[in-house]
């Protein structure tokens, strides 16, 4: 296929770029010296998340929404999303007083439904999957003569997702490789556009979970085969567009996938080490840059963190699964006389030895090798595996018989 | 007090300024349109949390460090930190082959020693409380001929510090206001040296934990009265110093209080809402904007994140807090008959109710009015208000008695 007949050029983004201006948020671009330690490689981050709405999705969005015509603007715009497009096109629709309805599939977590609710737009929720609330939402731009506002498959969409590179191209040293996250394909198309034209030198490399490898299939000409949860669910779509399957297909120089653990250990070491949140589609770019060090190693690579909405419940469960993954955290089974006073001096022994207890719980029924004793969970706060072994030894030298519980 | 006889000038600034330029982070300030919403106030935030060791510190440190003559560089520095300062200090006398030692209460949480440890500096861990790890420090400085460098209370510190404010002044709309944590008063005495010089119509307003008012109650002339635990022991500094003092006192218009709830609370706001991970000191300005809004209504007013080592399980704590405080997780007790079936047609009634299970505690002893019965806790996660009384309601209207179990 020729440039010409792919759905954008660099002049859309430009265009798109001068009629946003001002309406999104130019986001700020850090060169991050600790991952660059860590990963070998010299990494840059895009503060996507810092946007109103806290993902890059508004910049596709207001694009397409400025393009209505003004009887279209009358009537109103109709999308379906669980997620960052659906707050994307209530907010900016809103402040540009067209009406909005989105549908949303009925499995949106609580928190993503109250957030775009909250921008005021008609909010259905129908379908138990993307494609069932799909279905509704082009049913209803049909009854109710609503033009769509496709999550990604739209060239004004994609143009607006490429205002991102522009961006990063005018305020950081240009990139030697770029990571950008794929779902549908909308953000990958307008950043592939802008880097083969601007930075042709510069690797425009893909990440999907490996648990929706969608637009990784397509290119290979498989068919998709979709996997259970992921922590990505912004990037979990089972195929790319009609529209920006081109130009992945001619564009994109690669695309890496990344597994359940990868993605979760990057949002961790985001929010840790560069004190942002990221959720897991907007983490993808790092899970992969950990994933395969060898390839960027020495190498300039620009990560997009791209969307920062995370449940904070999630987030929540997933600190606690990363100290214990790190073994900063741990439980420690304790067989203990079942008198009073035990348990006093294997917590004060534990204290001597610095470790601070998180939780306790008295395994009376199913443990123990006499009824005269009882196992005791202990969780705890550790600084790594050695202290663990210090621990464990302290404790056996004490005539405690202890062990970490796994899992 | 004339100027002059003040630690600092701006002068001492803008040099401090030029001297440290390049060699710490330029950090972003933004405006956040929701917190402007949120609190009727104009609110951009500086992301001082995006300095390599993760605060303000690094300024100080740095700025000190390199007024070292030949000889003190060669014979090394010690300081005494349980936190940030020791981590900036580390850092740059590493990467300016400076030796260091670093005094650290023994009550340091580990993850702290670590994150200085990795610099490399010679780490003594004594002391029960900063006085203790000071005297040392004192002693150590006099016994190896080693430079001090105060946390706070030197006046290259101080300048150090307050080229924050020139910052800010440079790359976004002056401040009305700008809200300053204070804990020994560096980085408050820099950057109201520089917003009286070169911003006089600034209000500069110190915030402190009322756990920890020692520059509130110097200022007043009342002996610091001090607090327990808080959340922000970054300001938990008994007393302002010497130096600091007498600009405190003539340069900065008023100092607020602020609770722990309210700490605790914007730590949360800055996570769910802004992406982005302060540690407690490090929102005090937004406590004090949440804390006192009819003082800032309508004006435009700067918040300094100016730190971001906030302890992952600690921050995994607070997460969960706030879920409670804000009704989105809540205990709920209810009485089933201890029969097989009875907890599953509770379980589905909840999830018909969209009620997300996070927990379940059989409490057989502790209740239930016949032994025929169970009480059952469930921690669930809920919207807010309105769907608690619908879930207590609809399990009523099926013959469960269910309360709500507080605390």
């Amino acid at each position: 296929m020729t440039d010409s007949e792919l759905a954008i050029s660099l002049a859309d983004v430009e265009t798109a770029a001068r009629l946003i201006e001002g309406q999104i948020v130019h986001t700020p671009i850090l060169r991050s010296r600790t991952l660059s330690q860590i990963t070998g490689a010299d990494v840059w981050l895009k503060f996507e998340n810092h946007q109103f709405t806290a993902s890059f999705k508004e910049r596709g969005a207001l694009n397409r929404l400025l393009a209505l015509s003004a009887s279209q603007r009358e009537k109103g715009v109709v999308t379906m999303s669980a997620g960052n497009h659906a707050q994307a096109v209530a907010y900016h629709a809103k402040r540009l007083g067209i009406p909005a309805t989105i549908v949303m599939p009925r499995s949106t977590p609580n928190a993503k439904v109250d957030q775009t609710r909250v921008f005021g737009p008609e909010v259905i929720l129908q379908g138990l999957v993307f494609d069932e609330s799909k279905q509704l939402a082009m049913d209803l731009a049909q009854e109710r003569d609503l033009t769509m506002i496709h999550p990604y498959d739209d060239p004004a969409v994609m143009a607006g997702q490429g205002t991102l590179a522009l961006e990063l191209l005018a305020d950081a040293p240009r990139p030697e490789a770029i990571l950008v996250p794929i779902g549908g394909g909308g953000l990958i198309s307008g950043v592939a556009t802008v880097m083969t034209a601007l930075a042709p030198e510069t690797e425009v490399i893909g990440v999907q979970a490996e648990r929706y490898p969608g637009a990784y299939r397509a290119i290979k000409g498989e068919s998709p085969e979709l996997g259970a949860f992921t922590i990505a669910e912004g990037i979990a779509v089972k195929a790319p567009g009609e529209f920006t399957l081109p130009i992945i297909r001619d564009k994109v120089d690669d695309i890496l996938l990344v597994s359940e653990s990868d993605l979760e250990r990057a949002v961790l070491m985001l929010l840790e080490i560069e004190k942002t949140v990221a959720e897991g589609a907007g983490a993808a770019g790092l899970a992969a840059l950990l994933a395969y060090p060898d390839r960027f190693r020495g190498r300039r690579v620009t990560l997009l963190l791209c969307g920062g909405n995370l449940d904070l419940m999630v987030l929540s469960s997933l600190i606690l699964r990363g100290l214990v993954r790190s073994h900063r955290l741990v439980r420690v089974r304790v067989e203990i006389p079942d008198l009073p006073g035990a348990l006093g001096e294997v917590c004060r022994l534990l204290g001597e030895l610095d470790s601070n207890i998180i939780d306790i719980q008295h395994q009376r029924a199913f443990s123990g090798s006499s009824v005269r004793a009882t196992g005791v969970d202990f969780v705890l706060q550790m600084r790594g595996a050695e202290q663990i072994e210090q621990v464990l030894d302290s404790l056996a030298r004490k005539g405690y018989r202890a062990r970490l519980v796994e899992g």
